[in-house]
């Protein structure tokens, strides 16, 4: 049976980065060797590396001035080093969940945090002042947890900084307006274990804390993503990915493609008389996509957990936090897959509602 | 033709271990889906981690009172982590070479410094003396650039901690003697982008300064390395590598082949009439050894490196601040590899030395 993929990450990935991957575990590059076997310095891996960084700055019209990098450590070491490196003495958090939560907690390490919060974590805050004192103002654009994302460029006063993990591919954004974008990996990009930094150079350099060097920008950036050896396998996979988003079209082809998909889902939950959205529009996620059971159907969960299963559904089962089932529809998501889970939700419905 | 792998980092792993990676990325655990897009809180990845976890302590005979993490960043990373989590006033480190001048290098941001150096980084220090009101000791024991190793398990007043990144699983070695042993993964065990680190845990959270989270010992230890998505890829081939050292024979096994190889290079290399070692005995590495070009051959270097790569003998460059070549012997390189250089540094002096 067909594995349809819904995990919330690590996630599906193109079929095409997964058979080049592992035949370059193989054989990689013609070398007789296997890419994981092969040094970072030889000629062929660095030519991974500088195609990769080439490849997101077309794919998403990075500015002069930015600089891209793969460091490893995930998302949560950018939690400490964005603080360490930016703040001097204050920064604005926008706390949309989970994620964000974790980001400002080591914010706090240190300085002054200024939080932004909406009525809850199922609502993206809006209409909020930006403190032009602060250093910069933090967002996670999309939150696998809660499923609300923020779709908008913000124009900020301070410095931008956007956790962009779950969501960097999905859309055209407007670099520019940002100081810092970052995030793991391995939700749209590549396999755990690498995470990427867009970095406006400019603004680095400017606090007086000691900085370890692994966890300074500059040491990143003054060696190429090279200071030390970097994760290879999840690079080069991150690479054969940024190739298919090319040759489907590029960022815009996956907006579209992602609006295809949650717009299939999302009317299925509203229309269905057993399931409820959890997250109302605008703030409806495209790429995480939560629902639950309505009140009255509240003891079907388990039972639709094993329809699923059954059907080959895998990956569904909702945060802790929130509960219910969660649909990840990242990029390499065929829509196929988010049909068997509409055709799913119907036959259920259909076994409940006699 | 066939490669022979001598690369420094990332290098030669099993054949197995190759094998069940490439298959994993295919189809992992017969899952349908890929170990890179398969989420790490999956029952059949956190049965890789755990069986990781159970070989390491297995294969290194570890006592009870130690955990064994694995961690994204690599041993850089750790060079910062150690001195952030073990030092409040003073350390000692022994300075082997460039690593342990790296490592010494982010202890400095955190505290007093004391250095122990032999005469140069061709010897080991030996006969020191070791401050007894120093937090700890840390060593490198063995060093990929200059082609050094400590074989010995120091008998210190003070928590012992070592860098093992190039020469972990090749002998055995009595853990207890030690503190905290870490390691960048891609020598001995795994693709690059992982890191070990086994840690006497009633020596942590002894420390008054600020620690982010993700840079402390205790948070990884608390969520079993699953604080954060770990390099999930990285951690399944280090489980094929530990699995393939239990068949072998495990580290006695590991340490018996590598004399062995090690005997037969270092041999030739003394008796070859135009290459010379670097290193004297005692303090010759199993793991890295490196040769130049005796001084009245000394511009035949680059005419040894195509012979050599003519042959398929991949990755003998020296380290540029050691010049000539450098063959490391990891745990997974055939005897036959090292049979074919020496094959080849005999061919090649009947051709200078007609």
């Amino acid at each position: 049976m067909k594995a349809h993929n819904f995990y919330a990450g690590p996630s599906i990935l193109p079929k095409s980065a997964v058979k080049a991957t592992a035949k370059a575990i193989k054989n990689f590059a013609n070398t007789g060797m296997s890419l994981a076997s092969i040094s970072h310095r030889s000629k062929e891996f660095e030519a991974v590396v500088n195609e990769a960084v080439a490849l997101f700055k077309e794919l998403l019209n990075i500015p002069e001035g930015y600089e891209v990098l793969f460091l490893g450590g995930g998302a949560s070491m950018q939690f400490a080093m964005i603080p360490m490196n930016l703040m001097k003495k204050k920064s604005v958090y926008v706390n949309t969940g989970v994620w964000s939560t974790k980001a400002m907690k080591e914010a706090k390490l240190f300085g002054e945090v200024v939080e932004v919060k909406g009525e809850d974590f199922y609502h993206i805050p809006k209409g909020y002042s930006i403190d032009p004192e602060a250093d910069y103002i933090h967002v996670t654009t999309n939150n696998t947890i809660y499923g609300t994302e923020i779709f908008e460029d913000i124009n900020s006063p301070i410095p931008l900084v956007a956790d962009m993990s779950s969501d960097i591919f999905s859309r055209p954004i407007d670099v520019s307006k940002y100081a810092l974008i970052y995030g793991g990996a391995q939700k749209n990009l590549a396999p755990a274990g690498v995470s990427f930094v867009i970095v406006k150079s400019e603004l680095l350099g400017k606090v007086d804390r000691v900085i370890p060097s692994m966890l300074k920008y500059e040491t990143h950036i003054k060696d190429g993503s090279m200071y030390n050896t970097p994760p290879c396998i999840p690079i080069f996979t991150a690479l054969q990915t940024l190739k298919w988003i090319k040759k489907e079209g590029g960022v815009e082809a996956m907006q579209k493609k992602a609006q295809k998909k949650a717009e299939l889902l999302y009317n299925e939950i509203d229309k269905n008389k057993v399931f409820k959205a959890t997250v109302a529009d605008p703030d409806r996620s495209l790429m995480n996509i939560c629902f639950v059971m309505k009140d009255e159907y509240k003891d079907k969960e388990a039972e639709f957990s094993k329809f699923a299963a059954e059907r080959g559904l895998i990956g569904l089962k909702g945060h802790r936090l929130v509960g219910g089932f969660r649909a990840s529809t990242y990029n390499a998501l065929p829509k196929a897959s988010v049909k068997a889970l509409v055709k799913a939700m119907q036959e259920f419905e259909k076994q409940i509602i006699k």
